[in-house]
């Protein structure tokens, strides 16, 4: 395809995994930009699906998703890791944060080891937290909220 | 700075205003990407923050937040638009859906007309409603969840 406007971003981390363990590790000449972060209790993440920078999942418009795999849906209406710009957004719990060595200990991130991440943002229920969000009927079987234990059965 | 990786993304579609009312406009290629949105009540909106595509903006670690003037903070711990990688996470209330036009009425979205939009994801509660999110004791005044009416007081 032909864009007319292209912009770059670059990774400020890289997730880690040891185990069951995640791990966000920040880069050195970012990690002032830390400060403060552990005085809440979740972050959103935002990281790059680097298996799916490529023509075919960037051209990929719909899909059958698995939890509804008789309905045809568009990319936009899930959260497949096949899209044209193929950033992922997880919110998750933060365990620890060592803010001089830029580590973040999480509880849940599914993504493999080495994926770049592109921004974090501290979770603030005012602009995240939506109190009357509403799924179609075939996905009504989901949990109104994020178990305690970290992302839920989609990811 | 001299980045080992650089990644691209490019425009889904673009904010337009008229007046109070906020559209999102979806380029005719990836209009199908739309198929079964309009059965969520809730989307959230990946933009690009394009007045802050330079190295200064790019380049910030800290600031004094509005609502925290008194709090030096990372720009991780806020939603600042100066930050490494200019992408804004703002999460609306779809009002009407047009697929075959690609055009989403939403209530609100801070953002200038003609702002690029990256991507669109449906908002689901199982992944992205925190019931237990924190906030730092110096921020305890927001509200837990956002305001019916739409965004928050941050933006």
């Amino acid at each position: 395809m032909n864009h007319k406007e292209i912009f770059h971003v670059y990774p400020v981390g890289y997730i880690r995994r040891d185990n069951e363990r995640v791990t966000l590790e920040i880069l050195e000449e970012y990690r002032p930009a830390l400060k403060q972060l552990s005085h809440f209790s979740h972050l959103t993440v935002l990281w790059w699906v680097t298996g799916h920078d490529n023509p075919q999942s960037r051209s990929t418009l719909d899909c059958y998703p698995p939890y509804a795999e008789d309905k045809l849906t568009g990319v936009f209406a899930t959260r497949s890791e096949y899209r044209q710009n193929p950033i992922a957004v997880t919110t998750c719990k933060i365990l620890e944060i060592d803010e001089q060595d830029g580590i973040i200990k999480v509880n849940n991130l599914d993504a493999y080891a080495g994926t770049p991440i592109l921004d974090l943002k501290a979770y603030f229920p005012v602009l995240d937290r939506i109190s009357n969000a509403t799924l179609p009927e075939w996905l009504s079987f989901f949990p109104d909220c994020m178990p305690e234990e970290g992302v839920g059965i989609m990811e």
